[in-house]
């Protein structure tokens, strides 16, 4: 009787989150408050940096994200989503830990990019290096045929992981598109066709990016998947 | 040893809750995603038209939004905020059945006022007429020595609820700030010193009337009173 209710496992960072359920709300076709989605957010960013654990660097984000798993669980998801693409190395072990539907936004991501240029063979990903070393993005495209490319480290260090950064301290957000679109410039000239803000942090300062290079946001995508999972919308 | 939880009763309407979210990130002071409130949103866009029913034309909300605030309990929120200013006029009924601490919107708006205009006799009041029905301002304000001033019925219909209605319905922004802007004119026309966006869809077209009047955000006073609560920040 009850409408379905999407949980949203959040706080990774939390401007991501709000991002999202933005997105969301923007992506929902209603004239009223009542036709929205009914959404519950658990979002503690007191969970532990996934990329510095996935670089053997920091402790495992698991046990923070489990016990808000289990409060989505509890609240009635139906299904939950993590606004974190870097998150989704983690997201075998929680499912297996709980039952929970989790929603791949990796693979979304890379749908799109295939929606956005049909046949395409290659397509480059900026990323987090937690992203990159759990090679969350080889493995889902190896599945759909596609390769995938990255940025060399230098650029990686020097202007991907710069930008995230500041987006996240709430920083200078003009200078952190420049470096995306650095960025999106170098996978260009390694023969990407499409890119992906492969980071929920990215599409905030993605405006530039795309002058160079059709852009994916694995934000939007995850929108997409969510609204055609609780059949608000069917997809294409 | 955790760091507290703020609950947010969300979803009246989804873009404002979204909204109050992304101004809580904006005015932490935070370098890093650990370094941000830990937050649970419970945003049930199915809840009943508030103003509706105080206007006896529809369903009491209150079951609704008991089952929201008994998950934010069951989840750990030390308090809650109700991103509506329409709702309030239900937090007594819902602090008595449940015992939640609920931060006072109202009167968190009303003292910005105090704090951008010292001294303030006359303050607009910009709402829906739920929120007028309830005296929800003017209760509070009498208790602070503060007189409220409202626009006439026509007004209200013609430019309040218009664009109340189409911030809801993800309509024409442009136009529901200019019927902002009328609405603030005729406010400052009746010798009010200071306006209050006091419904949560309205600072989202708020930029022209602040050109006739200062206008307190709603929403920024609930986010400041939030901060101060779980000592982010301390008050003034």
């Amino acid at each position: 009787m009850s409408r379905p209710l999407l949980g949203v496992l959040g706080g990774m960072g939390p401007l991501a989150t709000a991002h999202f359920y933005r997105m969301l709300i923007e992506a929902t076709p209603a004239e009223t408050d009542q036709e929205h989605v009914r959404v519950a957010i658990w979002a503690d960013p007191s969970v532990p940096d996934r990329t510095k654990s996935l670089l053997g660097e920091g402790p495992s984000p698991v046990p923070v994200m489990l016990d808000g798993l289990r409060w989505l669980q509890a609240a009635g998801a139906d299904c939950v989503v993590i606004p974190c693409n870097t998150a989704h190395a983690y997201v075998e072990e929680l499912v297996a830990s709980t039952g929970v539907l989790v929603l791949d936004m990796v693979t979304a991501a890379l749908q799109s990019c295939q929606a956005v240029r049909p046949g395409v063979r290659r397509v480059g990903v900026l990323a987090t290096r937690g992203t990159r070393a759990a090679q969350l993005y080889e493995r889902a495209a190896s599945r759909l045929g596609i390769e995938v490319v990255q940025v060399p480290f230098a650029v990686q260090r020097e202007h991907v992981d710069t930008a995230i950064r500041t987006v996240k301290a709430g920083g200078d957000l003009a200078k952190a598109a420049r470096s995306i679109e650095t960025a999106a410039r170098v996978l260009h000239a390694l023969g990407a066709e499409v890119g992906v803000a492969a980071c929920t942090e990215i599409p905030l300062v993605i405006a530039g990016a795309g002058r160079v290079l059709p852009m994916v946001d694995s934000t939007a995508s995850l929108v997409e998947t969510a609204l055609v999972r609780l059949a608000v919308r069917t997809g294409p």
